[in-house]
């Protein structure tokens, strides 16, 4: 293909449409896509009626390239996407005994035989491609005609992701629909909002008029996206344009690609060799929760204490009575002592702490709902910091986490020569 | 209106197609509308092109009684919704002087003057409505003709979601498009899988042929919901099938409505005036943030130890060293030694634990990667559990979580009266 495809997604499903699921399959496909040059151009979600399934796509297959359709492959009668987008098309369906066998062979090693509306199942378009199902029954359909493609993949997502991966992509990059290597740069920011990222931006946006440049903001990280839709810079000039807008974004630049800040955070320890604890108050167990979600986490983080009441602060943080007395539990001296007490109890190089009101309760006039106090300790000295959001309680929780790990992000880099020096001590 | 109108969403944003952002408006509006008996029949994502605006609008507006956007009715040049739909419908767009004012005194309060580029934002259709913003400059749009509704709404979440509950919905049920009351009734499941609650409503589904159900499950609860879209049964009919339909779930049935399982092991616990304590391990927090998602959560909740190392498992939990030596730390034995310590460590009256490997990494010939084993230390009693999940590592950890939720539900509703009852020896 010369020209850059349109594609369009459809989506069968009523619970997209009663709001009983996001609709994870168009961000999952328009990821991929744009991952190698080809943006998604127009998506719609149908309900399963025949009408209304060969309307959508005969509109839909007369404005587009390549269209990519979820869901209704399975052997139910509310699944009828196969016939009615065939009956559509004016295509033929033929059965084919290699999916009966595969499907037939799926239900053996379960020690069931298989029902007869898997039939439904087994056909294929006459002159199309079958995509194999390595997770479940319904087999996907390729199908070329009047220079589009079709493409129809299974509903659940742990069947959808594979397939797409290992049939689908190969196949359009085969076709030249996809770019074999990636399209665009990602550049993680945090620290600056979405308008002063683009202000930040600028020297390079205004220097290379072929770059695209998306912005995607969540929980105060904004994601920079240089790409160039039409191909006109190669990767190894996004990557280079790349270096020189992370010059201008000095400490708000958190990395390339779509690191986790705890897994930045993660690699910062990881490669001084140091242990991490946490205690956690508001954000009760959400910090924890982020180092967690890494593989191999165990390698830095010890444990953490969720230090929800004022007693657990004293007596498994360590925290002095008089420090609540005197400041309460939301201050910036409490922030300090739990994240030293942490540091100490767990035995760990490094503690991080986090203290404030969440809400939608308390809150005073000096420590209004939504106040952060969070508290560093680390082999080259203690501090801390004070952040205030707006918003509702989740997102507080979420905001005060990603303003932790920041913070701790940037104390790291910014000793990095001491800290490291510091390991030396320790050995 | 009479019949149930068509609905149709748009939504304008290049990031919804590029996979930046999830289409959570949709579900928003989707589990609005479907509350109030209006179900969303199509919906569609297209990009910000004049071209592209104007011919899927009119496809819309051709099939549907009521077409809602979202998104495009900001103050740059890429925000080009009101100009090109009031094009594709031939209506007139008129200067507002009432929303100029609005857009000058909210520059006012923050000490700044109205940029010019806000003029575009102070149109209305010549007969139609304004719906008033009151988080940001865009103003949503309402306009009728032809029979039908179109209802213009700001992309950000927090301007769109206030204006679509003060504004249109008020609006939309002055119209009789939506019904004045709640149109389904929730209940939510857990502990068998989808099709097994399927079959054991089977004898309520049966018995009523006005009655829809539908079916959504995620991390292992299935919430079926009952409504009847033509309103043939009402409300009350719904809450005495309700009724019918837990009798049938048993213990499965965990409670009508949205309520989080931690919410319901929140409201037993505040009953009965017990605190909690949790100390997980494989669940790194988020068993923990699962409580402390909730307001006032430290009325229950009192804090938690990630004890991610087995050394935190010893000195802060109390887990016995000779348990982690002879069952090893994924083991029913440590389990119940991390409930047990760490109710006592804390001073609670419950305690519950999690230990068990997330993957990818871990996992032995008896404890495969998977395996979670779950600790439960109260009043009346300590009891284990081991459960097994297939998945990727986040998968399993929420998996874990619900788990241990559920479990810890069942178990007070077993032993409600022996909770009760210990309740009076504590005082």
């Amino acid at each position: 293909m010369s020209k850059t495809p349109i594609v369009e997604v459809i989506n069968f499903g009523d619970e997209l449409l009663f709001g009983i699921r996001e609709n994870s399959h168009l961000t999952y496909l328009g990821a991929q896509l744009a991952r190698y040059g080809l943006p998604i151009h127009r998506n719609r979600v149908i309900t399963d009626e025949a009408e209304e399934i060969k309307r959508a796509f005969l509109e839909a297959w007369a404005h587009s390239d390549i269209v990519i359709t979820t869901g209704g492959l399975g052997p139910t009668a509310d699944d009828m996407t196969r016939e009615n987008i065939a009956e559509a098309l004016g295509a033929e369906l033929v059965f084919e005994p290699d999916i009966e066998a595969l499907i037939q062979a799926r239900f053996k090693v379960v020690g069931h035989t298989m029902a007869d509306h898997h039939r439904k199942q087994c056909y294929r378009f006459v002159d199309g491609e079958v995509l194999h199902n390595e997770r479940g029954t319904a087999p996907g359909m390729a199908y070329q005609c009047d220079g589009k493609i079709l493409i129809m993949l299974p509903g659940p997502t742990n069947e959808l992701i594979p397939m797409f991966e290992k049939e689908v992509i190969p196949m359009l990059q085969a076709l030249g629909a996809l770019s074999e290597e990636e399209a665009y740069l990602q550049i993680r920011t945090f620290g600056s909002g979405e308008s002063s990222v683009e202000e930040i931006m600028q020297p390079v946006t205004k220097a290379y008029p072929d770059l695209t440049v998306a912005y995607c903001v969540h929980y105060g990280i904004v994601d920079v996206r240089l790409s160039s839709l039409d191909r006109k810079l190669s990767m190894e000039q996004l990557k280079a344009i790349g270096q020189e807008a992370c010059v201008l974004l000095g400490e708000d630049f958190v990395c390339f690609g779509h690191c986790s800040l705890a897994k930045v955070v993660f690699h910062e320890l990881r490669a001084l060799d140091r242990s991490l604890a946490i205690a956690e108050s508001c954000t009760g167990g959400m910090l924890c929760d982020a180092f967690t979600n890494l593989s191999g986490a165990s390698k830095v983080f010890v444990g953490g204490v969720v230090c929800y009441a004022n007693d657990v602060k004293v007596s498994k943080v360590g925290v002095p009575e008089s420090i609540i007395e005197q400041h309460g539990a939301v201050s910036a001296e409490c922030a300090i002592a739990m994240a030293s007490g942490i540091a100490e109890r767990l035995s760990t190089d490094y503690g991080l702490s986090v203290t404030g009101f969440a809400g939608p309760d308390g809150g005073n006039e000096q420590n209004p709902v939504g106040t952060i106090h969070l508290g560093y300790h680390s082999p080259v000295g203690v501090w801390c910091k004070t952040v205030r959001y707006a918003g509702g309680r989740l997102d507080v929780k979420a905001r005060a986490v990603h303003a932790a790990l920041d913070w701790m992000r940037r104390k790291l880099r910014e000793n990095k020569v001491a800290e490291f020096l510091s390991c030396g001590e320790r050995d």
